[in-house]
């Protein structure tokens, strides 16, 4: 396996630190170039970036200069990672695309695009054959994919094999969400410290429709969209790493009993095991016995942050079943996706 | 309206404290006799007890002797507040009122049984006829009422306006509690700070079964309970006070609007609001409109503790309508709810 | 006794929000005019401002157009309160004193100006004198009065019987600072959930200077500073009301016994305890046997945030001796100080 | 190199577990046996241990039969490691001694017995040799050798090269402790969220003595203690590992500047560097120039847990120098010291 040299944009916040901590020392992916807004292009990295990641940065990193993010100042790499703010996403992930650099990003704006891939390694690889209807690019050279929202990652991955055995017709959950889900700043400490918020701006429409085009079916070159419903309320704790989600899902039709879904669970097989990606995890999805597991500062760290912890799932008396689940929110959620997207569009020869 | 005398057994515990303070200044209750094991029996209460209220022992209390919780012991208390253990709440609330005194009772040992009222003064203040039935005493003298687990008092004064105006047909909740809900010394902190523990011993049972006696009806000198299912999932988060519910509900009748349902609650009355009892708090309920709220740190005090606060009402996607609902767990959901009890319980002349 | 009407500068601030809920029940003084940045001015207090109090905005405040800090908007206050950002107050300060209107300020900018009052009624009531050599104002209607720091307050209230009955030579501490002292947004929680900030920038100058200006004698109309060294480092704590200081006192001349010095402490009475100020703590100082004590979360909130509570008294190995002290950050540290100073200035004839 | 087995004496406590983690993949150590109290002794240790640590017990471990604590019992260990609680820790460990079984302890008790070496590897490694002085055993072969409290290993860490610079005279500290340093259930969650308690059982005696142990000189194959005093104040605060000092030490002689000690702290090299212990860090004491730092949660964890991070470094005002200091206090200050001893006592021949 030759060596890809990578690009981050918005390489100075906080998702941006993610990609390059978890890079550090990937094995097939090189930072070649960091990404930022034009008040931090051409400052050193260690200067224009607030780093706060506990550990220190890269030195290689911390010399390097910061670009602008224009795609003519990244004719060096083979593609880029995107951690863009939603406010400037939209016109600098298509200028990179356009100028024929794959795009594997982070931002919400391009999910529901109909031919972008919104992706989970684990659920839906199919889906990446959506990238040969883009047009970003005249040659098709340049392409975005994307990963979803962070408590639609843990949602899915459990969803899946309920959906593949039983069919999912209805999803009530509640989120219980980590601060560093807020970036940086982020939540003020008078906000959050011995509390809790009932609300995230902007996060229950994503979780209530991201699923649906994830568990959608290719249809012809484009996803139709699964048809259940789901009903979210997401809420802020005082956590630092790792969104918990307590889930009750109405099933298609009945199981037989409650161990046979925690058989289904426990011996569910993710469709790229057999790839070996660097950053996927042994074990995509961990079901818990012990009633009071999965917790976030126990588990989110689980495999690299990159596993889907599971516990309590039981029979509920409104809908069918219910269960607990649990992933760290800025790798298995947002950083560690991307780059796991990557190392499957590498395998499937798209990134080349 | 002249005082009464009043006992308080399990003196000594988190609850027992609780009664204490909000004691402190009534005016129809003065405390006359503490009960406790037989361990701190015999001592003055300031040494026998281990005081984790912020404001000091009252000095009163603090001289005042603990005695064994028999009830040959309280011959001089009008009634008594029951801060019990459920390991030995069964035997010595029996024991009361065989003896001819009325136990007010936050244990949950009776709260299922037939003839005990499971009473919340603003929700169902007619069942307090069921103590009409009672047999504990010879003479009818002594009897006992209780108050629902901390969960079920903001559930229920949330779905009592809905189940009188729609009907309620089933009811999905995950529930954010506070750590003073499991007593002292309670929670570890090295297994709550900065985390979630998705599972409470016990708790989900009593917020599933609770509601539907107290939305019961009062037939023929029994409870005819509600219908509906309630499903629950309970977790722990690290805030001192304040429960604070994710509900989702399904209705029997659909509402015209969410508006409609706001309506509901903002002008809801309590059924007791006339009788000024002195624990009532003037709104009962209070509907949050700012989506941000309520939160426990913020609005678990208010009106004293004894508000349920309600916010984030909105249609869901799946059964009819969700919110956010709180309630101070220590002081609604426990000792402040008992002595609300009682004072109803003064009006109705049950204590006399 | 006749009411007084007062503005407040900085009014939309964190301590300008609790100059309102302080002074909403006070007996003296009537807020008439609200002052903030340009932003703000012209529109109502309600929308201008991010409420941050746990209680509701008072009515009559919410609806108050908010003014331009401008003297010449204020000719209808007797004087202001000042909650101004330190990088204006110095100019809109001295506009303010200049056009006869007497500035009680939270701010740091004159608190070492040779003739403002740096107060601490119970400390230092004498220091008043300097008003009468300002020049603020060509006719000394006008004229400024700062409180000290929020660490400095239970520093120098602790220290001044202590320099009375033995003199201090040199003083080495710690501080243990809540979140509130950082106003809002403050501290990022992703800072300080489960952590401790070894540093905070500015503070420990002002910890190390202000007790020689308030423990200095005057002179002639001037104030000779205090002649002994205090070292300071100032950290962080997830703790969200109460700075709490490690204390160790090199004295002057040696106590017979600690318990002399108990006694000193505990017996200590307050200079202006006779004169009713209404925002005055009965106690201004508590002395805890109990080692565990003071804690911030139990005992901030002690004569409603007004009082210095010391504990664990005790000789030391190295210097003399050494305790514990706290006090309420925002309250006693600063707007229920400057509160406090405004009351002692009416009473004294400098507010009519 | 050989492997050697070891015994873990308190095997299911705290400190038994961290042992057990730290040991996991140990290139020299291998855990052959496990003791704890009569209650655990016949049972599988994943049934005994109520594991906290948030990875799972490793599976050998898990299926290991807890022994009691007697050293007939051990017949098949080279040595022992004891996580003992004190109360019984002075009986069982001169057992196990006195029957030939080496005791590498955390426990207090023989801290300052006059023949057993209380060690940190850097700091005073010549002090083993007290080892040939013992006669717990009859031929020499059971000895005892101990690691200090967990605040007093990053204390000496930092006073040993300005003991040998400039003589260190007086020291005042107050420390930030780790809510993990109660160890489990330890500090309830309902005393520490959100608060400080500004006193440690028992603690500060240690911090005051154990420095003049560990900095004494050997003379005659006795330590002669250091003779400098300490003063300390043990607070504990709410973050899980690591315990922070802000100290100010009294010099016997001027550094000519504060960047004298500055560089001397930076380019200080452990006397133990040359052995490569696979526990010890490469660079024992880190000195960051960042104000914000050290950090307990971004810091306690460097180097695997064993480095004392360093920060704040100035002149002070009282006394001479000032800094805080950190460690973890679980791993360096208690497991992983003890293992690090262990691994001293392997290549000194005194294991073999």
């Amino acid at each position: 396996m030759s060596t890809f040299k990578a690009g981050i944009l918005g390489a100075t916040g906080a998702v941006g630190q993610k990609f390059i901590r978890l890079l550090e020392n990937h094995p097939w992916f090189t930072i070649k170039a960091l990404g930022a807004s034009d008040r931090s292009a051409g400052r050193p990295y260690s200067e224009a970036a607030n780093w706060i990641e506990s550990s220190p940065v890269p030195q290689t990193i911390g010399r390097m200069e910061v670009r602008s993010c224009r795609a003519a100042d990244f004719g060096d790499v083979d593609f880029v990672f995107s951690g863009l703010d939603s406010s400037v996403a939209t016109e600098i992930e298509a200028e990179f695309a356009a100028a024929g650099i794959p795009v594997i990003s982070n931002a919400k704006n391009y999910r529901t695009h109909p031919t972008v891939p919104l992706l989970v390694p684990e659920v839906n690889p199919d889906h990446l054959s959506l990238i040969e209807s883009q047009t970003f690019s005249a040659d098709g050279t340049g392409w975005i994919v994307t990963n979803p929202n962070c408590v639609v990652v843990p949602l899915v991955t459990t969803l899946k094999p309920l959906a593949d055995a039983y069919g999912v017709e209805s999803v009530i959950l509640t989120s219980l969400q980590a601060i560093s889900g807020a970036g940086y700043p982020g939540v003020p400490s008078l906000d959050i410290l011995g509390n809790v918020i009932p609300y995230i701006g902007d996060e229950e429409p994503k979780v209530e429709a991201e699923p649906l085009k994830l568990l959608g079916t290719l249809e012809n070159g484009i996803v139709k969209e699964a048809s259940f419903s789901v009903h979210a309320t997401a809420t802020r704790v005082p956590v630092m790493n790792g969104h918990l989600l307590s889930v009750t899902v109405g099933l298609g039709s009945a199981p037989a009993s409650i161990d046979e879904v925690a058989d289904l669970l426990s011996s569910w097989k993710s469709p790229v095991s057999e790839l070996d990606l660097p950053s996927a995890p042994e074990f995509p999805m961990h079901l818990y016995q012990d009633q009071r597991y999965p917790q976030p500062r126990l588990h989110a760290d689980s495999e690299g942050g990159m596993q889907t912890a599971v516990g309590r799932l039981r029979k509920a008396g409104v809908l069918d079943i219910s269960y607990v689940a649990m992933a760290h929110n800025t790798v298995r959620g947002a950083a560690g996706g991307a780059i796991l997207n990557a190392e499957l569009l590498v395998k499937k020869g798209y990134i080349q």
